[in-house]
């Protein structure tokens, strides 16, 4: 049965976001936030371009997100992330009072799994969707900046 | 001995912010951001204002502080906050790579102390300046918000 609108749909809208990043010379990272099957935001990791550590692709898309919606917190939202959460954006998380967090590569050293961050109660966790994807367009980067320097 | 720009200066001017914060009907916390005993980011909660849960005293003040200097990192620069950071803003002063982080009142709960967010390995932290001040206003912001619902 087709399924369009499974987390391998979602997650590829963030692979887009995050091949915004790339063009842009940032690490690339990209996040869509999903309401009842509808991206609601859409944002890409834009710490350089900003000049702002805070700038992460899931910070800015819980912004958006809230801003759509009128609303600060965002309980039947679920995020696609194409990288596993940081800290902050995890401990962000927790203030939404987001229902899912789906993310597709990890980041064991400076991801929230290791790092112990709570998450609210009611978030639940998907990881590792589209991992292949996501992780080569960051191997793709990294690989492309030591060459350059 | 006088010692104009110690912790509690630093302290009094946070103090200040989460009055604002106060007074716009925000939970009480400020926060400066200051190199060489120079304040160069003032912010305090906003959250309401923003219908916006990322933006805390802390989070601004790091990209206001960013975009003063006009870079990201915020290595030489102590943050005075009114209250323990939480694990988003914790989180976030891992990014920017800060020296020091001063906060007044604690948050057993919630605050990175307990929750174990990892700092940066440069920052050192110093708890509880002006805990009373600190807390007191926030407790008289809950009291007041109780007895008006």
């Amino acid at each position: 049965m087709i399924q369009p609108f499974d987390d391998e749909y979602f997650m590829r809208k963030a692979l887009q976001e995050a091949n915004l990043a790339f063009d842009k010379g940032e690490v690339p990272v990209g996040a869509v936030i999903v309401l009842n099957n509808q991206i609601i935001a859409r944002a890409h990791n834009l710490t350089e371009t900003l000049n702002d550590v805070t700038a992460h692709a899931e910070m800015q898309a819980f912004t958006a997100a809230a801003d759509f919606l009128g609303g600060k917190y965002l309980k039947e939202c679920v995020l696609y992330v194409t990288l596993e959460p940081c800290q902050m954006c995890a401990g962000a998380s927790y203030w939404t009072q987001l229902k899912k967090i789906v993310f597709g590569a990890s980041e064991p050293e400076r991801g929230f799994i290791n790092l112990q961050t709570k998450l609210h109660p009611k978030t639940t966790v998907v990881s590792n969707v589209l991992e292949n994807e996501c992780s080569q367009i960051l191997k793709r980067f990294f690989i492309q900046k030591r060459n350059l320097n």
